[in-house]
């Protein structure tokens, strides 16, 4: 593993066709531009005048009937047009979560969107990844808790994934979304679970035909006693494995079995463990490209 | 330590005056970009039409004389310049050391140059940056090894420094530096040097009378015994001191007491071990700015 190649593939399918976002239209809200929509999605919410306005040209964007002056006002109204919208097929995959529309993390929201419409509206979208691992008490060699994601899952079936990880709703600092996760995902008592250190974020831009996709994943390193065995909790993973790291890198590098963007995480896991060293061609890109999203 | 606004200081004084790198002229060898010089500089240098050619205008570019075709004429050629504007007193505190000059890491160098004149010519620089730190087997509480430079070091003197830092020569492989800076630098054993742990790097530059310097340090974790203790060897540093993280975190955030660079990398290490949080807001910004630099 001298060759860092397959790794620098991985983190280029997590910003596939990120050049094609100039052809997107900025959705701003309040002077900020929140998100970035593809032109059919706008040919689709420009029908709901008495929400979206629409400045065209190439200077255009997308923005919200003035009257939607706060927060809930404009949640509530979006909303409606995205019940409408889920009626119609055109958002999917529906999860009863809100996600908050803002230019960066700190910034108190502008309204809040349904997740699953958050592609489309091509908002920043935050999540938690946890890399579970055991270090052998003798060798200090590391194995890595991998989940497969349930067969039924709607996104991203069968793939590996890691042993906790969700989306990062509004409403819940991250340390306790972790706890929640931890909880739900992999049974990880809360004590164990509170022990998860974060350790910094990644960055993405995907540009797919859902839409616009830049995300910021906060990365944790959670090591578990030798003995802790993760259970499924809620049917959307359906296996466990222990894996050494070599084996993980193996994956990552040379295939697509994990669910792309868990790639990213780790590799940061294996720079920051030590496992990617400064003397393989293309560690610096690679420790750069970890972060080449809007990381804010 | 809930406000990061300290930490975002140290991270922008590394960042100085990034913004007057327009004002600066290329230095092209090979078709490549791999440095640039301050107007002053360019004066100096064209003096020697012999060895360095000037294209003037917007497009405007220093480089080298034809005939210099291989790395080696051209260093010798070069060397040659510098030896005479070490006479002069344009260029100070020579080295003897040779630094590569390349658009990146893991090219091979377009020429070898003395590093008292790296930042008089741009180039990308590199060097080692080790965070030397003991953990209490209680409670899990990181202790710091912090070096006070000596008094009559040429530069940053009487600056707190990392227990082992140093500049990336050309011929020595990173982890050989860094065993090599070990001992010369703190009296740490091969086999104990040998467990410094990469962790990633971190980039910045600076921009100032002494010209451009941009830089990256490739980032080591060292844990070490309770018991061990760095003795001082080549008269560089004046005392070592154990220090708690809390305490290093209020030196960083709070003074300039820390050579600037230095701060970056413990920033760099407080994000890894969980010593800053994604509740901090700035958290994000923050471990953007710790690679703001060209990272490769």
């Amino acid at each position: 593993m001298k060759d860092l190649s397959g790794f620098v593939e991985r983190l280029k399918e997590c910003n596939a066709d990120v050049h094609k976002a100039r052809e997107f239209t900025p959705f701003i809200v309040d002077g900020k531009e929140v998100g970035k929509m593809r032109a059919g999605f706008v040919d689709i919410i420009r029908a709901y005048k008495d929400v979206f306005t629409l400045q065209r040209g190439r200077e255009g964007f997308v923005g919200l009937a003035p009257e939607l002056d706060t927060c809930e006002k404009r949640s509530q109204r979006v909303a409606e047009v995205l019940e409408a919208l889920r009626k119609e097929g055109v958002i999917t995959g529906w999860r009863d979560e809100l996600y908050p529309v803002t230019a960066s993390f700190y910034e108190e929201p502008v309204m809040l969107i349904e997740r699953a419409a958050a592609t489309h509206f091509g908002i920043k979208a935050y999540g938690i990844h946890v890399n579970g691992f055991v270090r052998d008490p003798q060798t200090g060699a590391i194995r890595l808790w991998v989940a497969r994601r349930s067969p039924t899952k709607p996104n991203w079936p069968n793939k590996l994934d890691h042993i906790v990880a969700g989306g990062q709703p509004h409403g819940l600092i991250p340390r306790d979304n972790v706890l929640k996760e931890c909880a739900e995902e992999a049974g990880i008592p809360p004590a164990l679970a509170a022990t998860a250190r974060p350790v910094g974020a990644v960055s993405y831009t995907t540009v797919s035909a859902s839409g616009y996709k830049p995300d910021v994943l906060f990365c944790y390193d959670l090591e578990l006693p030798p003995d802790f065995v993760p259970v499924p909790q809620d049917g959307e993973v359906s296996e466990f494995t222990l894996r050494p790291l070599e084996e993980v890198a193996d994956l990552v590098a040379n295939t697509t079995e994990f669910k792309t963007n868990c790639n990213l995480v780790i590799i940061d896991f294996m720079v920051r463990h030590g496992y990617i060293t400064p003397e393989m061609p293309g560690y610096l890109k690679l420790v750069s490209m970890l972060r080449s999203g809007d990381c804010s």
